[in-house]
């Protein structure tokens, strides 16, 4: 069962054991464009002690450059390199442990976040925001030039999603062989304008269903996310907490990598879930109300 | 194992059994544009021999009415009333199964040939081809209207799926109280210009992803379909057989509902899914390589 923590002695235990912070965002630090209160003097208060702090997000709409912006306008301190987002650790996969070679190329279905990230890790890439595919016109297959470069098939979430562009990623993963299908993450909803709107997972699950096929993916709760933080900063597992809002990704996440985990509810999971009849087999190890509960620590 | 046909005496023992001849079209009739060598003759054979003859196509873009333009465009005699597709049987089922109240709609992923099919049978929807939902804008959940007369998401092949779509069908069906969730079909894919492309199955994949939640499928292999045929023809399923070139729709669904079931090669099953170690579970009654086969019927 979860420890719930509610005292400054329970929040104090968790700094004296864990030096790494990693959070994950919406739902943990804000909604929407919404800062959660006390996620600004948290975060400090971490500062100050000498915790790294980390901010891993399945979003990949954006590059973490562009995601440092929503930082800055909510003003919460955060450093690129503090920012890991799917499209990165996607691009960083498809570079460095896939290591598509240079003469490939990937077929996007994304947005600008994701070839940002793409083009800064070298990896040559066709689809994405191109106005050819932003089309709702039929799709002619007739028409249609398969590209035998392209080498893998990147789904994340995409809100200008169409059929000429699942119709094409569709005809690289049966007719180029070996074109690897990767998802960002597996999202089922996210969090938008006090609702849900279909996520990542939404977006490859059409191309999931007609090719009876699952792609890799990337974003927690998959440990490919972790390797690429790994890859990049040193921290103990042993010493390192996950901070998020939903079970079956950040939760699991943690847990997939052997650490620490702290749920919080101001965003996607109810108390029913953790507690309770109904509750998810997924269990954290702490639970707190809003990451604003440590500011007491402060005090 | 599958009794393999190829003699006149076969053909002729399948036209002693069998009074009702049902056939699925593409694949087995013609393939898009190109007509299957012999298909006009058997036909034409089957009915001076005064069998039933029964179109069943699991493809909802079209209404029977312009489908039928198919056929004539072919040369290949058919009556609207021997036509059944799913987006009209979809269209049976809202009204004569479901009965939907005539003060709640439908909300449509489709195209013409559904809405026409609802308007035949008086049932009101929203969505499908309205200009306002045939968008690559990103959709705003802020600006978004729930109409609360919305009982039912109905979802076929849709070549201008998009997120605007797909995130309305997500609010209908998650915050309207009982709501059905409706698909034409589930095929994965489908036969077009000389190669796949994704089938409705991918269209409702979305929706069935981000809810975790299946539709109520209409087509074959379902028997609603079948259902909907008895509706309005007089046979009798012991002596009627179901010619199609899909085992997981066409065999199925006339195993389904208690039919014989002839499988032809003439479409996306290859003669290494019916014998040999990689042979599927579903077993037709009889195979034969082509409907033209049954020519040497009528020299």
């Amino acid at each position: 069962m979860a420890a719930r923590l509610s005292s400054a002695a329970h929040y104090e235990a968790l700094l004296a054991k864990y030096d790494t912070w990693m959070f994950d965002c919406d739902g943990v630090l804000w909604h929407g464009d919404r800062l959660i209160d006390g996620a600004i003097e948290v975060l400090d208060l971490l500062r100050s002690r000498n915790k790294k702090v980390l901010f891993v997000t399945n979003n990949a709409t954006k590059s973490r450059k562009s995601y440092k912006g929503k930082f800055d306008t909510l003003g919460v301190e955060a450093h690129v390199d503090e920012i890991y987002g799917s499209a990165y650790a996607a691009a960083v996969y498809v570079s460095s442990v896939m290591k598509l070679p240079k003469d490939k190329k990937v077929y996007v279905i994304g947005m600008k976040g994701m070839e940002d990230e793409l083009r800064d890790e070298g990896v040559a890439f066709l689809g994405g925001t191109d106005p050819a595919d932003s089309t709702l016109s039929p799709f002619s297959l007739d028409a249609f030039t398969l590209d035998p470069t392209v080498g893998a098939v990147l789904c994340g979430l995409d809100t200008s999603i169409n059929y000429t562009k699942l119709s094409k990623a569709f005809q690289y993963l049966t007719r180029n062989t070996g074109c690897a299908f990767l998802a960002t993450n597996e999202d089922s909803t996210y969090p938008a304008g006090g609702g849900l709107l279909p996520g990542a997972g939404a977006i490859s699950a059409p191309l999931r269903y007609a090719l009876g096929r699952d792609p890799v993916s990337i974003g927690k709760p998959a440990s490919t996310m972790l390797d690429c933080i790994k890859a990049k900063v040193n921290f103990d597992p042993a010493r390192t907490i996950m901070i998020g809002d939903r079970l079956n990704t950040d939760i699991l996440f943690g847990q997939n990598g052997g650490l620490a985990t702290l749920l919080v509810l101001t965003g996607i999971t109810t108390e029913a879930e953790v507690t309770g009849p109904t509750a998810s087999s997924i269990v954290p190890d702490f639970v707190t109300q809003s990451i604003g509960d440590l500011r007491v620590l402060g005090k």
